[in-house]
């Protein structure tokens, strides 16, 4: 059966699965973490082959480490799927009751999304994260994960969907695509899928907006900036810098722009390159930055870090997401420049300001437009695990919806629920009715 | 200057506008009511050039309707600012506040949305009340308001925009469109607009989705249900459906359908009929419907409505929007068949039950996927207005952001900010440090 003939069941089926009571739900995670405990074995030699086929093909030590399934992220996803459990039931939650007038009583409530389409990297305990946080959801799920885990994919989704149907889930409320041409046909569906999550790279995340009707939550790209102000912490700032830049290169949440103030920029520069510089990074920026580091350098030449004639940036530039140990590095001479270069060049993800002084915390708090705005700490908390929601299908750079680290309550929406005893709008439109609209406990 | 250029403009200044407090807001809302007050005149003047240029244009009675600002639509706005004034500031409130660790402090606060595109009907009221909840709302907007109504638009918006000038909202935050090419031109500034809301024709809204990369929220059909079951009330059931379809047929949230329960089909048909008829409403329907009705008719001819052999339906012919008083029936067999029939051809705006059976009630309202779900009521209570928002932008039939009747709370999104004192992510990934994750108050 096709992809297309899938998700139109799918699509049936979703109401049925939004219906169900949270103890279905909760049990049917409870299945699955019993069937990961039991089958471990089987799928561990799913890995094997998943890795040597990396190994064949000669692939980097990082995304290796990506592929592997092993007894520790094993208990990573036992360790997820207990917190889902211990997370209240999204779904079924009044969020506003008001009575309309005498006997007319509107509800809002939660409702699961529908039908979700998630497309991922080359990680198989996103795989299990993914389909626990939808099923937790009440959400039917379409998943397609990266070709280099194939095998590993193919074990854990059919372990998963048995466990989940034994539980009482519906047959097809999760689904597998596994071949690369299934994606396009996923993407048609536009009567079927009700949101689609893309993960990977930017230029992925991009080819899907642009070639689908239906709404697409996520980032492509992750341009972070980390502002150290004039009233900053400068023995504070570097070691978050350091972590913000380092501590994991490839996230979306590392800073790949420091802004600094200029009154400090003569005191602070310096010793923030040489920190970079023995942390391997390689330091871009644009004129006025590199002045600076070389007049440093000057009373003995070849000692202080330095930006190098290449790169040297012009103002364009600071669109460049580098996911490497590179960062630029700019002046700005007030909270609202370093606000306005974040959001002119930024990707509305996660900036930070690094300063002791309250108000202008509050203002680059205020002025910066973007899902997540810091003061005094690394940008790479922005992270589902990290903000404590238990998993996450992704991060947000998107304004509607959700918003940043997106977990069980981005894969929410809501209905209206009006209770009624034969109330006509013709008696309101000729007076003969009012409404008088009273909160209801 | 360009609209792209304005656009661009109003994207730099819009952080200011989110960061306004709302005494200042508030007091450019009271400022616009007093203008409106003060230069009815000059509105009501400008209100008759277009009523002029109307009627050489010989257009019919319903729009002209629309085209008036009159004392009476003008007390209407003023109403609508006062329950503006009265609702609290939707933006600052703190929908989350956790601690991760000690001194880590996680918020999630509401924050304007930024830049929103309205494109709507020739309403001279509906740019009022659109610009005063974005006002409101601490919101930008760029505003087209229908072609017909120029004159009255050019006043109100420079009343509007100066009024709220003059109480402290910066300059080039509210912006007008007035040339149609304009719009075109609106569509493609993505990088600038962060929402299109277009109000008007299905062909109209569709247009919009279609061509741009801008998030759309609002809906394109109104095909909404009523489906009278066969626990129903059949004397209470007759004037909702006559209010649904013909309180005013126009409306996106009238009824276009009329689903009947078999049980019941023999004896409520035939009373539905009549009372439809009487108010002038055709119906359509399966053949199933029509012989009912036909079998009805036979003991004295004529004397039943019926379904005429032109008006007999075919399945695919559900996806009818009449938007006059013409109304499809359908017979099911249960609360499932009509959810399931709702499902596949409503467009998920607002679908009603008729029943005395609860559970009947809560089944439909639990597998109906739309925004919203009543019992017992008419389907023209969806509205901003109705549901006590004190104004609407537009009514969304899309499941992600808002759904249903939009009033500030749509017009708002939320950013997190995490407060720290020079925390960084090694430590937590090291084990040096660990989450403990505390609600705080």
């Amino acid at each position: 059966m096709s992809i297309r003939d899938n998700v139109r069941k799918m699509k049936e089926v979703s109401p049925v699965v939004a219906s169900l009571d949270v103890r279905i739900r909760d049990a049917a995670l409870k299945a699955v973490a019993a069937s990961l405990t039991s089958r471990k074995e089987e799928i561990f030699a799913a890995n094997r082959e998943d890795l040597a086929r990396a190994d064949a093909d000669g692939i980097a030590d990082s995304v290796r480490k990506r592929l592997r399934f092993d007894e520790h992220k094993l208990s990573d996803c036992l360790a997820g799927i207990d917190s889902l459990l211990a997370l209240e039931d999204p779904a079924g939650r009044i969020t506003l009751k008001r009575e309309l007038d005498e006997g007319l009583v509107l509800e809002r409530v939660t409702v699961p999304i529908g039908v979700i389409g998630i497309i991922f990297e080359a990680r198989p305990d996103a795989l299990v994260q993914i389909s626990c946080l939808c099923i937790k959801s009440g959400n039917c799920a379409v998943l397609k994960g990266g070709k280099e885990t194939a095998s590993t994919n193919k074990v854990l989704f059919e372990l998963i969907r048995d466990a989940a149907c034994s539980a009482g889930i519906p047959e097809g409320s999760l689904l597998q695509a596994s071949a690369h041409s299934e994606i396009d046909e996923l993407l048609e569906c536009d009567d079927c899928v009700d949101l689609l999550i893309p993960r990977g790279s930017n230029a992925f995340v991009r080819y899907i907006m642009d070639h689908t009707k239906i709404p697409v939550m996520g980032h492509s790209d992750g341009i972070c900036h980390t502002y150290v102000d004039e009233y900053a912490d400068q023995e504070m700032a570097i070691p978050i810098l350091i972590d913000a830049k380092t501590q994991y290169t490839a996230a979306c949440n590392a800073t790949e722009t420091l802004l600094v103030h200029r009154a400090i920029a003569r005191s602070f520069l310096p010793k923030a390159a040489a920190a970079l510089a023995d942390s391997g990074v390689r330091l871009r920026g644009t004129a006025e930055a590199a002045a600076i580091l070389e007049e440093a350098d000057a009373p003995a030449p070849g000692t202080t870090a330095a930006i190098s004639r290449d790169d040297v940036m012009e103002e364009g530039d600071f669109r460049r997401e580098y996911l490497d140990l590179i960062l630029s590095v700019k002046l700005v001479g007030s909270v609202e420049e370093a606000a306005a270069h974040i959001n002119r060049f930024g990707s509305h993800h996660t900036d930070c300001i690094i300063t002791d002084n309250d108000e202008a915390a509050e203002r680059f708090m205020t002025l910066v437009d973007s899902a997540g705005v810091y003061r005094n700490c690394s940008t790479r908390f922005a992270d589902g695990f990290r903000y404590g929601f238990g998993a996450e299908v992704g991060i947000s750079t998107g304004k509607l919806h959700a918003r940043g680290p997106v977990g069980l309550e981005g894969l929410m929406t809501y209905k209206y629920r009006l209770y009624g005893h034969g109330q006509i709008v013709g008696d309101y439109a000729s007076g003969k009715a009012s409404f008088h609209f009273r909160t209801l406990s």
